[in-house]
This record gives structure tokens, C-alpha cells and sequence, in this order.
């Protein structure tokens, strides 16, 4: 198994819950391949969840931040850049969530202040990180910066909800700030597209158990593990990738090139029996 | 000439400021074509602008709304059925404006009350407009409505700032409301991508001539204009697109296509001599 | 209902085979709204078909052609142009069919002659097409032309095989003459991605029924019909679509855009019973 | 620097034809990081370039094949095989060559057996290796195979004339087989749409130098180099890659998701002086 593709990197990981999370899969996998990071959250997920043994075992320190609010940000940034003695590499974005969603409220009721905080926590919190990490020069030349998103952008799925619309509105910051950065600083961005996960934060869609398993039949490799994310994100972070900027990269077993599988078809014609 | 293609047809059309907009232009071809409607603005854009003329000239009423404000809203379509004497057949929503565009702002020092004022205008009004119109029973099945984007949505352009978030998450909630308004009432739901176009909301973004330039020598049919974009759209509120539902349709002389023209580059090649 | 969309018009429709061709529809459309058109097909499907009742009803002239032949295709656009006293306004292209889908051989069995057939039938006969006309000048400035296509240009379907490849192409070569012809001739060039339609040449698609009943399901508007297709192609042979060129039109009820509704995942979960 | 990231694979490279070849780099790339590999060209492209002294480097073998010819791809599956005593790992696709770009016969005045030479070559070669392979069940589980394309088979750029079209089949063929391969073996398939590179296949389009300047410009971090491409193309034949597959990935320093950037714009508006 290959070791060091991060040797010598140090970066940033926001939104790791718990054991399910892919933020957690990819602090192991940064962890194993030699990085050095800061675990951060907001204060109420890192209470609900299990982030400390997390620390614990990558040798990392927890940073509470909530990442709509550019003060915690901005404090962030300085207590990590003070940790690791200067620029940062990398930071994964891995923050989502829609109180629309959460209440159950239809896309056609919905309340638009929640409407907002949606945007707000999902998509704006890209721009936040970023904005600040280049005015404080947080990031080295060549650094990475990744987040996790979903086909929801481009293809409408029913009980999706304002989510889709937060990820479409996260991956045009992703391709907007990837122009600057790039231009200003030689720093990528990018987003990764990932099957859908059963973690947590993916729970919480309805019907999100058939959903699954059409996905796994109508992707020609099954549904992506948030395992395999992690060690497709390790690679955007590593040396290898320094050209691909501005890019929604699907990870997802092939799902977003299909139109209908034979193993979907044919479990979906069973329903007429 | 063909006409009637509209005849017997109601809508409302939000956003002509004066003869220069697009939303003019649709106003002006809607009724040669029969339709009738009500025109929609802020207040303060009827007072800078010239909307009366319209309104006289297309026997039609003019209706102040804010479209970020649920209650405008509601009263407006209230106003609208009252006129009509029942449902409606088409909606366009013309509507833009980023502060931090307005003020020179770079995208890296962005304000985020700003941003959220980007977002609210540019694009939760369109959400908004629909959801209040849903929920009315405002449009007839098989009404149709459309909203006007730009091509800043899928490729970033210096110095359009905030607006290219905002346009793709204006057009991703055309897809997400087209979905459930297609499911439940049959009325259609798309975006136009036009040309950059000289109105006085275009005319605010830096270097915009040396940008229609290039666009109209990328383009191999040029720019297309207001008046053309108001020929397409009219025929998207006709009864001969029924089926055309939840997409952005490039209406761009063939811009969105183009890598690279033989006009763009011979221009091109000309700044070294 | 409207007419005169086409007045003083005049075209070539290929591929009219029987009354459920999309072409068919198309002529029936073209001829309502006061367009000439030439009708061609091969001999072949000429002998098979009805396209003669359909030259009947629409006072139009049948002229055999084997598309893929360039002799075959100055020889029509001879005699076309001197039927109607000189250039034409549209051609439609609705001309498809892979050996390799007939016989029922798989992908990965492919027989490389039956592959060059598919793609010089479904693709490079559109490339013949527009390269005939062009040398003969035999479109007037403003002129449109429009080849069929379907989303497996986008997304693999199971059982969709080469033609899949074919209409990648097709679409690319779309693209790519709707530049020159559009720079050179301001002729345009768009593809039609349609719904699944129950056509003769569709039928050949293995489980084609349960595969209808899927798009029907997946979208909110239901899929388009050969009639409503028909619709949509009238209008952009018509003047009012003077700027779309080197597009993919999507008129399929909204699949394109859909990620799952509703309706397909609750039948879909009602195979697990 | 990482090593092994290719440990104890194999594969076959195609199109490695001098030091400034994409596939030149792959192979020394996927030597550094310990695969071995077979290197295939066409007889005469072995005489005309220097694969041999790439052969001594990498200690690798040289076995002639038209890629076109399943004899000759069967014969050298057989031998590969034989090599590395069974099956291998990774293919890489650097092949394309049209004889109407390198004759300068436009766009317009096409000759078809050309054209359809382009497509063999270009496109239809990628199809005749993976159904080989297949066949011969050559590859292990989990094996990736990886083509070279060009952002032509997406956007037109006067010159590059029928490549474009053939790169867009190619990408089709991608994905029509990319969804086989995975279902029926866990092989992955993947094309990388690359910057314009100065290989010796790129040197014959006309106006190169002009257009690699505004890509340049263009691209936030520039055009993407040949060493560049091939780190990246190791990744995909390494172990982290294995759930993105059907895929077109763009390595071309965001040049992909720009509209317009401000260096490009800038050297546009001083062609005016």
C-alpha cells in the first residue's frame, strides 16, 4: 500500500461527526498517508458526536468553529497556521444541512429563512473559508481545497429538497473562488460529487433506503464507500493532481453517466409482477 | 408575420425597466402576439424608469411588487386574477442585482449580507414568485414560465462576481420548482441563457464592450439581441413547447458551443503586433 | 391555433416511413403551417412504408435518396431546388439505424463493418447532408436545420448499444457544421434530444415497454409525443429561433433533468414486495 | 516524492512516440512508480520516432500493433500476457490522427474515407482494444483503463475539424463500454480531456501557438504540461481511483469552467490598439 502521498502536508478538515462520516474517513486516510491537520466542527456537532476519539487517534487537535461565522473562522485559521508554524495545504469542506429538509417541509411550502440558513450553512460557508484563508495567505501555493457534494445539483431528486439548489449554489462558489485562487495564489479548488452515503447527514432524506439500492443497481461498480471517497479526496490533496481546478469530479461507481441499467430495469420491471 | 400565437393567453412580466430590457422587448411581443398581462416592478425601478410608456402602449397594468416579498407577491397575483377574471398562462421573471457588483466589490472581499441580498433578488425571488403562485392555483395547466440566466452559471467570468453563483442557483431552482410544478399542475419551467446584452443592468459589469466583442466574433450567428430573445421567449409560453420542461436553453448566436472561432482568434493574434 | 409559422417556407424531410415517424408529424406540422417540403427516404423504406399517402395529403414531392451516398444527395437537392424555384429554408434529419441493435448483438460483440455502418447511417449522413447543401448554397441566410437525437448521447443505457455512440457523434457533428455554416451562411444547426417514442424504428430496442414506462414515471410532465415533438421542430425551422444554434434541445417531459421523482421510485419500491 | 503507487501492475501503453509524447511521460511516470508495462505503436510510427530508447529506460518491451486491427491487438494481448504471466492492470489510449487535418482539407469539403479513417483510428481503435481485452479477459478486477481526449468533443474550435468529432465518440465509447466492463469485470474507463500540449500530434493544427497562448491566459494556473497529464493518469490506474469510472475528466488548469478570465481579456482589448 502506498505511504507519504501527504507527507509534510498539514490542512484543515471541517464536518466530521462521527465513524460514518466521510470527513472521518478522510482524516484516517490523511492520517495513514502522513498529513497533519485540525479537526473542526461547531460546538453542538462536536458535542453530539465522537470527533475527540478521532483526535485522539490521528493526533490532531479539535477546533470549534462555526463555519458561517467569518469571527470563528478567522480565529481558526490562526490558531491552525500557529499550530503547524505557518501555510497550510489543504482543507476539506464536508458541511451540509437544510432545517427544510430536517422539518419535513415540502420544497413547495418552504420557509425561507430556513431557505437561507440552508444556503447559508451549505454553500456560503465554501466561500466564507476560503475568503478568509486567502486574505490571511493561509494556504501555500499549490494547496487543494475540496468539497463534498451530490448529483442533486444537476438532476432534480424528488425529497431532495432545497438541498439541491445549496449544492448547485456550492459548486458555482467551488468553480468562481477556484478562478481567483487559482489566478492569485496557484491554489485549487474543487468539488467531489459522491454516491449517496448512508452517514448521518444522508440519513435524514426520506425513502433514502431505496434510493440506495437503485443507485447501487444503476451504477455499473455499485455506489462509492465513503472509504473509497476518502482515498479519491487524499489524491486531490496530494502533488499529483496540481492541474485540475474549477472541477465537479463524480465519484460515484458511474452513476452520472447512466441513463438505465440492466440490473436497475429489471429489478424496476418485478414491480409490474 | 405570424400572430395569435398568444391569443387568449395572460401573464405577468417582471422586470422591464425601460426600452433597453428584455423584459420590454417580451411586452412588446407578447402583445403583438395577443397576450394580455400585468407588468411588474419595484417601485423604485417604475420611478427610474419608463414602464408607463409600456403599459400605455400594451394596454396593459402596471403593478408594483417587490418579488422578495412573499405579501407583494401574493397581492400581485391577487391584483392579476382579479384582471383576468381567473388563472393565468405565463410568467417571465427578469430580475437581477448584486450590490457587490454595483459597488465594485471583488469576489474575494465579498460582503456576505451582500451576497445574501445577490441571492435573494437574483434568484430566491424566483422560488418565491413560484411558490406563491402554486400555491394560488395562479397558473392554468399547461402555463409555462421563465426566468432569464447567462452562461456566467457553468463558466466563470471575471468581474461577473457574485452573479454567476447566483445564476446557477436560479436555475437549479428552475429545475427543482419545474419538477413539482410539472408533477402537480402541468405548468412548465425554464431559464434562457441569452447573450450578454447592452441593457442598463448588463451595463454594470467592467469591460462589458470588450466582452460583447468577443462574444459576437466567438458567436458564428453574433449576439443575439433583446428583441430576438423576445421572439424565443414567447414561443416558450405558446402552446407548440408543452413538453419542454426544467431546462436552460442557450439562446447565444452559439457561444455556449464555441472553443474557439476563426473571428475571436485573428482578433486575438492581433494584440501581439 | 396558430398559422403561417412557416409561410413561404420550403424544406426537405427525411426519414417519413409511416404514420407513427416523427418525421411524419413533422410534415403533417410543416404542411398545416404553410411550409413546401420534398420528402426523401431510401428506396427501401420508401417501398416498406406509406410515405406516399403521405405525399397525398401534403402536396409534397417524394424523391428517393440513400443519404449516405453524396451522389444520391446532390441529385435531391437538384431536384428539390428546382421544384421550388431555388434555395430552401430547413432540412430535418431523422435518420437512424445500427445493424449491431437489428441483429440483437451485444456491445462487446460488436462487428466492427455493422459499427461503421450504424455511425455512417445515424451520423456521417448528417455530415452529408449539410456539406451537399453547402457547396450547392441551397439554404437561404436564416436557414434551420434539425437532427433528431436521444439522451443516450449523455447517459449509457443498457441495450441502446452503438446507436448510443451514433447519436454522440451525430450531436457533435451538429456542433461542429453549426459553426461554419452559421459563420459562413448564418444557416443553423441544432439536435432534438427526444423522449423515448413508440416509432418503428424505437420498437427494435430490447425492453423498450418497461423502459417507456420508467421516463414516463421519471417525467413530471410525461414523455413527449411524436405530435408535440413535431410542435417544437416547426418552430425552429420558423423565424422566431433565428440565434439557437449548435444546441441539444431536450423535449422529453423534463428526464433529462430528473435525478428520481416520486412516481419511478414508488413503483420501483414496489418491486421488493 | 511517492513511489509505488503502481506496484506490481501491468499494462500496455499506446502512443508513446517521442520524449514530447503524453504516453512518453505515462511510461516514465508508471516506471517511477514501479508497474511494468508493454509499449504498442503502429510499425511506422515505431521507425519514425525514438520508443525504443523509452523501451531501454523503463526496461520495458516494445510490441508493433494497429490499433485498428484486431488481429494485430489480439496478438498483442497474447504476447502481453505472456510477458507479465496473465492478465494486466492498466491500458492507456494515446491514439489519434486525422488525414483531413494533417491534409488541410476544411471542415466543409470533408472527404468521407478520411473522415471515417479519423474516426477508425481516433475513436473506434478504443472500442476494437477494450472488446480484445475483454474477450480475452486480459484484465484483472478492478483494472483501469484510461483514453487521451481534447475539450473539442464539447466545444468547436475552428481548425481542429473532424478531431473533435472523433474525440466526442471517443468520450461516447468511454462510457457505452465503461458501463460493460464495470458491471461484468470491475474494470474502470475513464478519458482525460487534457490541455493543449505541444506534442507532435498537436503541432498540426494550424494556429497552435496563438491558441496555446489563450488557453494560457485562460487557465488560472495555465495549461496543463505532458509530466503534468501523466501524474495524473497514474492516479487513475492506481488503487485510490477505483470507484470513478464513465467519466471525462479535465486536466487543463480549469480551462474547462472559464467563461472569461481577466489575462486573457486584457491581451484581447490591446488587439484593438
Amino acid at each position: 500500500m502506498v505511504k507519504d502521498l501527504l507527507k509534510g502536508k498539514n490542512g484543515i478538515i471541517f464536518g466530521a461527526l462521527n465513524d460514518k462520516s466521510i470527513a472521518w474517513k478522510v482524516a484516517e486516510r490523511a492520517h495513514e498517508q502522513r498529513a497533519g491537520f485540525v479537526l473542526s466542527n461547531t460546538p453542538v456537532s462536536i458535542r453530539m458526536g465522537t470527533i475527540d476519539q478521532l483526535a485522539d487517534k490521528t493526533g490532531s487537535t479539535v477546533i470549534a468553529a462555526d463555519a458561517t461565522s467569518t469571527d470563528d473562522l478567522n480565529n481558526l485559521f490562526e490558531q491552525t497556521m500557529e499550530i503547524f508554524g505557518g501555510k497550510i495545504d489543504f482543507i476539506l469542506h464536508s458541511i451540509g444541512m437544510s432545517p427544510n429538509v430536517r422539518k419535513g417541509i415540502p420544497y413547495t411550502d418552504i420557509n425561507y429563512p430556513n431557505f437561507s440558513k440552508t444556503l447559508d450553512i451549505s454553500a456560503l460557508s465554501f466561500h466564507k473559508i476560503m475568503q478568509t484563508s486567502y486574505h490571511m495567505d493561509a494556504l501555500k501555493e499549490w494547496g487543494s481545497i475540496v468539497a463534498l457534494s451530490y448529483v442533486a445539483a444537476q438532476k432534480t431528486l424528488s425529497g431532495y429538497n432545497d438541498m439541491g439548489d445549496a449544492k448547485a449554489l456550492l459548486e458555482s462558489i467551488g468553480r468562481s473562488f477556484g478562478y481567483v485562487y487559482g489566478r492569485d495564489k496557484k491554489v485549487r479548488v474543487n468539488t467531489v460529487s459522491q454516491s449517496p452515503t448512508p452517514t448521518t447527514a444522508g440519513s435524514g432524506v426520506k425513502g433514502i433506503d431505496t434510493l440506495l439500492d437503485f443507485s447501487e443497481r444503476m451504477s455499473p461498480l455499485g455506489n462509492a464507500t465513503a472509504e473509497e471517497a476518502a482515498d479519491f479526496i487524499v489524491l486531490l490533496f496530494s502533488d499529483l493532481t496540481r492541474k485540475v481546478t474549477m472541477q465537479n469530479l463524480y465519484h460515484d461507481g458511474g452513476f452520472s453517466s447512466m441513463g438505465m441499467s440492466n440490473r436497475a430495469i429489471e429489478q424496476y420491471s418485478k414491480s409490474f409482477d
